[in-house]
């Protein structure tokens, strides 16, 4: 089974989180996972992928202008309807507004007919509420990427398990 | 196949358009759905359901406090995990903040590890963004809860055709 | 005492509630208002202003990605800080999302460092919890663009009344 | 002139971050400020306050229960329209939902006429979005809530300076 990670980054920070998010998915045996730039997409890859999980930074505690354009203009054409749907973000601060981004981007995947998932508090520890969050190291001397890596594993792994079970057994 | 409607309702609004969930969710062969208010539940029915839609009123653009306090409280003994998930909400005026209700809820419904599902613009006419909302006749004479009656019965098959294709053929 | 309506619109008929806004506006005596679209801004008359609303249709239940980018690489220039706040929004559906993009925009005002104001329930009738929401009637047939008319243009008024109690005898 | 802090809080985590604020909004010559726990409110103390900021915990990535009962039953009492008002959360995880919890205490104490404000970036570094975020140490070992101390501090002088820069000169 196909699985997709679309990202928008600038400073390959949220690309960082993006193939930590497939690596997590190929822990799951049966599963192929890609990670692609909005820039620079396999559009055949996401119509065949049964699962898209999409992320950006956090721009004014939105998503980023780039990430908007492509999910009202590019996302449309490659069949994510009936799809399971999953997103992330990063963020400067914790009260950068990277949830916020996360809902909107799950929002959005609604208006497409995705199944939308993240796991919440149903898999145990560590609880990933609507999906994982990076705290990047350009502002805060406690922060960085790396203190969050281990989430977007975890949820890359669940969301692909998740797609399995729905979906495994079907071509 | 057992899919539930769960609701709070001050006036009975909100029940009606519960009920009309329910109404569509039967025109699917294989479903038995109900409708239960938050302080009279069925807790063995839910559980059994592979689908739950959540809805309430909206107070001051966010969801009323009775349902806050159910979701925290009482929601989480259901298995809520792995289920579908939908959200309807009803207001008193275009602008009153029903789809900040309904994101809401859905992001509850994550949390719990469900699945959300409004099937968005990927049916047809009419677009569902998030779930139905209903306007009531309460204040604005253009308005009445029954200009939105088919929006509820719509949602409420696509819901259960989508909960029948993704468990239909298991226990 | 200067006050703007920025607006995105694709169809003229977000155009024509930033005109109502402007006209309630211009109810309050000192008060000179004018409404511009994005492409076409007097960043000069924007930034003289003491209050800007903002306002956009919504498409798949976000704001638009030009009021996105709009927001992002040039609202920053026209001086928003201390600036009263205000938002608005059109949409197909009740059930479209227009509370959505009015929560999002001020998300961002509140970001520029803006005084976010929609007065709410503490005006009287009509109530406006977070901006006034023009449903068009490209769709349903029970609702036109002129069943909302009037929250605008009190929206409007409302917000140059307080514009005027907090700024008025200043500068 | 009178500032108020109000909040919920389980383990007096939310407690201390209210704490915070009132020794922020301190800094600011000609202010005294208060925190009251929502069970233990002095309401003439509130309804004199020239703004309010109201934070809570993150529960199930939305506000506690006590609080939406406690806005929906009680705030109205406390002449709330026309204040300023401002919000903040704590969390367990960076990526828990304060930043939603935030903009849902912002976007009620807009339905009640308050003119929310933040700072956001327009105050220079550290720049706070929609409100301050603590993230406690109960279940990350790189967080606790005395990394966000400041941003507490910084965001409640702010605060402070604005409510007396609009009000001050005013009984």
């Amino acid at each position: 089974m196909k699985l997709t990670v679309i990202y928008d980054s600038k400073t390959d920070n949220t690309k960082k989180c993006a193939d930590w998010i497939v690596e997590g998915m190929s822990r799951v045996e049966g599963v192929e996972a890609k990670a692609f730039k909005i820039s620079d997409i396999d559009e055949a890859f996401v119509k065949e992928s049964r699962g898209v999980v999409i992320g950006c930074p956090t721009y004014a505690a939105l998503m980023t202008a780039d990430l908007r354009t492509w999910l009202l203009t590019s996302a449309g054409k490659m069949g994510m309807a009936g799809k399971l749907g999953g997103a992330f973000a990063t963020e400067q601060f914790s009260h950068g507004g990277a949830e916020l981004v996360i809902q909107s981007i799950l929002t959005n995947e609604l208006v497409f007919g995705m199944l939308c998932y993240s796991g919440g508090g149903s898999c145990g520890r560590p609880i990933i509420h609507l999906g994982p969050v990076g705290v990047n190291g350009n502002v805060e001397p406690h922060n960085r990427l790396e203190n969050y890596e281990e989430y977007f594993r975890v949820f890359g792994q669940r969301f692909a398990a998740k797609a399995l079970e729905l979906f495994g057994s079907r071509p």
